[in-house]
């Protein structure tokens, strides 16, 4: 099968920005690993810290992929128009968050892409990505 | 008379997006119609799902147009750069929506663009961009 | 095909009452305007300062004329039962405003009568009685 | 015993309107049923879409009668001058809803009406005024 | 001079109506009173139940009288209609009421119409309207 | 027809319990009445003060029974896991209330209860439950 | 009679205060012009700017005096301390305002005195504090 | 590696309760093929209706177990107590849902155990606890 | 005087749960000193974490006891169904907390309890459980 | 050991204000009976109804003195600079109320100061400073 | 220039107050150095504890001095009569914090003062009051 | 010292744009003023209308200049990734608005971005950011 995982504002820092809260690992040494770990599936990634980009990607993505893992950042809680992208593609998303946000400030409680989402896995560090991955390859074979 | 088409996030998937809530067709058919329609007028159309593009584009044809028509989409309701693009300009700007926001989730009845245009127009599917132009042509008349 | 033009509570006023807000143009002097414009089409009209009496008016006609055209002025922020009168007819209604009402008090953003009706048009001065004429012809057309 | 029936806005349209949610009878059918089932008792009937013409009953009737069953529609979640006219009044008035307003719009959970009320009965559709008129004859009975 | 007073809902039943908050004297009584202590000037006197009637004798009087002593009972904490006919007319109109509303419950603690008012006046029982009176009177001589 | 009636909170004290809002007689005493009154129909008969016991006497009479009566005391503005419990079931379940809740605090105003229940009475005392069982034979008539 | 005339916070400023709110004349002005069209009965003068001291003269003056006129300025919004020294002592309290405060911020539109006081009087310039001397002679002699 | 599956209110009736939220599996079926997908870990499993029992067995295994698989239902939106107890355990606790709670009504939005969980997770149907399981796994292989 | 302390859910672990909030004393511990120190009266002591088990103990001590010292834990900000039984009972009670319940969060600054209760204490640790039963006996001795 | 009793608006007329909802009895009084009880303490006694009054002496003891305790009246609900001051001495503070406050207006039942006292006790009438009394001595022998 | 720097509550325990939040220098060691900084302009220093005598400090000296830089503390956010004296006076006033206060309580997120000043300046510590007499020398010299 | 100015959606238009707000005077003419009055330090200067491009150059030079500047025009209302950006990175930024935005429209009264920053220079038109660079240089000093 065919991901797309897609990091929104911020997670290009990685490992630097704020070490409390997101740890230190960088997000490449992870994907290394994760490709590892699922060798038998297909992998992309994409960063970008504009909302219309990510926007754009699903739109380019959602209508061939098997299934795109989301960690929106902060625009999960500001966003409509990624929320109605999500609607908008046939492909399933998953959001992902790696720190636990009801730990965190208020407005980081509300998303708007949830209700768009097949489901959500937050709090896990980044191995909330892995475990996407197990719910969708999960999600296809149950299709 | 010169006019510019603006359309915001998802509105290039028209036709293939939620044809429950946003119908069948596609937008190129319909502009293609449109002009012939306002045969004497000519028309400029751009869509973006960039909120930066839509403020560039407010700015370059803004004090130079007769009138721009904007479906701004999901940033209706949460972009205040938007609006404050549309008080900076000199050229009245009308908003449209395909469908009535107000059959809708509640956080689509708030337009922080509304106050900022001459005014507002929504829920007759595509012939809102049309009632929008005869709207426009009408308000230049009385100037 | 028939129309009915349903003015609501101080629309009796106009021209006299807050020209800076409504203009100084009589409705009288709009309406001859109007029928001329249309001159293939019939029109009805009637004003009510009583909500009970729009009620009454939408049930007379809502099942019998081709659209309806309501300018419920307050009543469109307060009254739940004008609404529920748009919903139990069956001639589609469209809400008008004459001034930009999100210019004005934050109550009145609000209005009961906007998901009863099928779209909404305001800001447009009396033309805002015109653009609604234009869409239900439309409408009617694409049925 | 003597009994008044008060209906609100809209409610002259039952079995026409929205029948999804109202039911396809008409009232005048179940009234004539209503009649005969409780036929040692004397009955009147008012219907109004004017909430100042059901004030008025309500001060007419509200000083000589026995009970009054109050369906008052959409008044029921924006009138506080009924609410007044009922606590002005003798005579014990019962609130009645055809629907359950508790599976509908969140602006009719709540209702004016219901604390100047002897008590309230909603859900059962036509049956609730039957309902109404056998608690008034206890509630009569117990005085 | 001359001075329009105006009963909203439900003051029919002044001297009936919970005499606990409204005191036990009829309306008549005290207009009578009202008529001698100012003999000097005429009165109109006008109750309705019907905020549709109220506003058609706002409309009436509102550009020809010299002041209007406005107690709208209900309406005053739901009415936007009656708030924009005081707005439309050009009499100065002074907002009444009889008992402290602001010992009430809280839904009677806003009011629609005291922004639209030269001023208002409340908590002085009948007194009230003598006292309005004479504001008028000294509001005409400042002119 | 089989009915069960079902208590929840403090409803053991009826009678001792702040007799001004609940009255002075006992449930016993009441139901022997009622049982005498509906002769032709059987009736089971459970209050508890525990949540979950509520819910678990649902669930073991919600798809064997005729209709279920439950006046959750407390929980009906608190229970979320009950309401859940009424939409698990195929018994049609009303709600009743003894006293008129819409007198007492605000936060008895909102039910939990009243949207998954067939329909509401409340405010006839005991009788409350009487005119339940009236409506669930009726209820089961037209089926 | 005597009475108590007690200003609060920046009413010593009046004349020169934002006069196009307040006016242009001064209180000491008014003051003399009131004392001599009252001048069988007697009147005292306080301002503060200090609440504790405004509390103060209530507590020394409430329970010796025929009547107090409070003009609280930004306290009437702010200080529950005040309501409750007005509460506390035995000689009727009214609330006046200068301007009608209902035309300005939302904050200025609830008062935490008026339910602690006979009565309010608003908008009606420096007039209302002769008003509220009126409506306190005429409250006495109903005694 | 031993782990505690908790069931919380209604969950008992899975398969059987509201099919189209939460599909027509009983969860004894899935629990058989989990401890065969898992067939070197041990589990416990509980389920309950009463919020003290899930409270009791949280403190019975919260020190003892490697991991508890948490589903509270209807209480994950209303209990305090629980999210108290998971804070006083030692064992790191998953929030697991069946259904997407985003997509269900607005109070089932927010959850008073999300803050106290190691991670959450929802939307997958019953894969909701094999991913839990996973996430438990690995969580203890990174301590 | 015989009196019955009664602690909600979570008490049981005191000592070993949240010590940084709760302390590291058991509360048997405490329990021994407490009897001690009041050796002229009688004890009783029940714990549970089931809300409906705190309110059968309420109804069984309530009538025949001197006064009830109430730790509801976090019931405190959830159960409106014990407030209730402290309504229905007649002994008095006292709502004590052992940490000062305003610095933490903000859901539990709110008590249902307190308006139902004789008086509250929090913020003492253990101790608030001596003041309570102090305040107890001062407070049988006014009778 | 030596203790400060602060006392604020309105308390200074203990016994002659509203004695339904704080007693018949003065404040020297109880405070002669309370330095009785407590003879091996030394306490000094300061009431004033200005806010900065209370602060300054906040200031002055709040360093060299062994416990205050605070009776702040209505500036319990709107004095930030109060809560401010407890924050920035380093002598502990007591909050009590003579009533309890949670069965009066909603306005009183927030407290600026709650989370900047060591602790709080409320609703024992004048016994309250006793217990507090009871509460700071306790608190020092635990240091 | 002349300049008044006006503090409120606490800030005279600067240095001994929260050192964590407002730094260890005392006001009196910042303010020698800042009359060194600026040794060509003249400064008075004030601070008070008394709202009310804020209020009298702005009324002497806000129509003589070039400008004042206010430091509110506390009443920043609860005194609506100090914005009001700042609206009266006709000396530019410039609002400064030493925190940055939205890192704070969210009680401290709103000033009534900011909108009555001419600018604000929050979190550079003591650096804040510097910058403002910058920004009044500035502000003065572009008049 | 190395300083990055960063302006966000709009401020291009600066001079053009709603001069009564914002004022006649081109970025770029105060811009080359600015560097001459700082002539001794280096600056950058960068605008954009793309919120993605505002966290792109945040991330770029905040690891590695002095200071940062940013004026995030509407994004202050609306943007956590902004604010998130600002955390991410180890340069002081402070946020500085030329106009006072309290007294604007009450949705630009919340900023995101405050309790991200060093601090907040609000309300001295062009000035602010002078005064911003003078914050920075003596924060820097202060190291």
């Amino acid at each position: 099968m065919n991901f797309l995982i897609l990091n929104g504002p911020n997670l290009n820092l990685l490992g630097a920005r704020e070490p409390g809260v997101y740890g230190h690992r960088t997000f490449d040494d992870f994907y290394a690993e994760l490709r590892n770990h699922f060798s038998n599936h297909s992998f992309l990634y994409f960063q970008s810290n504009h909302e219309g980009t990510l926007i754009d990607k699903l739109h380019e993505y959602g209508f061939q992929i098997d299934g795109i893992i989301l960690n929106a950042g902060a625009f999960t809680h500001t966003s409509i128009a990624l929320a109605d992208a999500i609607h908008a593609i046939s492909t399933p998303v998953i959001e992902v968050h790696i720190s636990n946000v009801f730990k965190r400030e208020s407005f980081r409680h509300h998303s708007y892409l949830s209700e768009a989402c097949l489901g959500s896995i937050s709090g896990f560090g980044l191995d909330s990505y892995r475990l996407a991955v197990e719910a969708l390859i999960q999600h296809k074979q149950n299709d």
